[in-house]
């Protein structure tokens, strides 16, 4: 059984921990965190610490923090040559400390904190300095989920920001179009859908192939109209996807 | 039983005669189009016409053309004091020629040729000059689908805008992020379950509570990262969004 301890207490380590610990093929042997009072609920499950000092002994050291603290919460651990992974997609494998064997453990999904997720169909992107570590990985991959894929940093990277752009951005969006339905005394359930249509598509066309609407057709009336309708930020955004949309399918305004 | 002639041949016109060609309240007595070749396939279910003089007797003539169209053919009409609609999200049912009594029949969903939609769950916003004329709009509304609901002409062109944000602007930016996979060598089907997660997640979580990302952590070294690595198009994208974000959650760059 692989041995894992967890280091962190947001989102993602909150559902990693959830998922680990119902898990026959790994044992959380310990869950670390600068806040005791965060990971308190875990106690009757595993030990739980805010001393990083007395971490201990496990296959996978698992850092699942902020990515502007991955750096630093690696250069504090107590030990050489164990391996240490991240599951950040922003930052590079490099990142982490020399003193130990590197790796990454990245789930392409968003988190939320009151949110289940069925983990066995988020992709899981791995990474590793040598082929034992990165089959360790593979092992508590395929424990959690069907689908496990090896990506270097660069192509983690990259990946992260298309995640970028078809979650947080179209999120984003939602939330606009929710402004503009309460601004006109329009209940945002009758936009529900569409979006779930929108997502759907895909399952048998392309974007390229699944677009409609005025940039597409080049309807500059229309396009006009919306833009007057709306605020100065809403219009940038607008404007950019709109220009992008002419662009793709070689309409000019 | 209602008898309608509809009037067009894309792709609203295709799906709605359709859908009201199997519907037992609804009797289409003929379809019109400017191009017989493109409604040729109809000619065993109903009649079929090029001819503007040759429509027949009906309860509601359905304009389903394009935007820019309307107008024109509504004028056209060899009759006065007719029920006319149009399927417009974005167009004024005031557009509608005065000859005639006039209404709006929007369904709030994208439709694309070679994609089967379920009518049933399709919002449809119905609006008529007359009471009398608005009861033909629902019956027929609601023969198709669980929801309708009325609108005013404003009402609806800024639910299309919010249409046009969740919808084909969500859209490309799925075709962005399948650009960024394609060049980084990997595959697009990754994302899928982050697509449906993040349209899934609004049973549970409205938009502003669902939001993550970089944009709402402020985290402004991964957003230089991103941007470096994005386009110029791309660019613009990405920051009018990550702006607009920042706004909503009162951070700044």
């Amino acid at each position: 059984m692989l041995k894992v301890v967890l280091l962190g207490g947001g989102n993602v380590a909150y559902h990693l921990t959830n998922v680990l610990l119902h898990n026959s093929d790994v044992k959380v042997v310990q869950v670390y965190n600068r806040s005791i009072q965060k990971i308190q609920y875990l106690a009757t499950d595993t030990t739980i610490t805010n001393r990083i000092s007395e971490l201990k002994e496990a296959d996978i050291y698992i850092i699942a923090v902020s990515d502007n603290a991955i750096y630093e919460l690696s250069n504090k651990l107590p030990f050489k040559n164990k391996f240490i992974v991240h599951t950040s997609g922003a930052v590079d494998m490099e990142t982490l400390s020399s003193e130990n064997r590197k790796g990454v453990f990245y789930l392409l999904q968003s988190f939320s904190r009151n949110r289940t997720i069925d983990f066995s169909t988020i992709p899981i992107c791995i990474e590793a300095e040598n082929k034992k570590d990165l089959a360790l990985l593979k092992k508590m991959a395929i424990s959690i989920s069907t689908s496990c894929v090896e990506m270097d940093s660069n192509q983690r990277k990259n990946l992260h920001i298309a995640a970028v752009f078809v979650n947080n951005f179209v999120n984003h969006l939602y939330h606009t179009a929710q402004n503009i339905c309460s601004s006109n005394d329009i209940s945002f359930e009758i936009l529900r859908p569409l979006i779930l249509e929108t997502a759907s598509k895909l399952e048998t066309l392309s974007p390229l192939d699944a677009q409609t609407g005025p940039a597409k057709r080049n309807d500059t009336k229309t396009i006009k109209a919306h833009l007057s309708a709306l605020s100065k930020t809403q219009q940038k955004i607008y404007s950019a996807l709109t220009t992008s949309i002419l662009k793709t399918y070689e309409k000019k305004l």
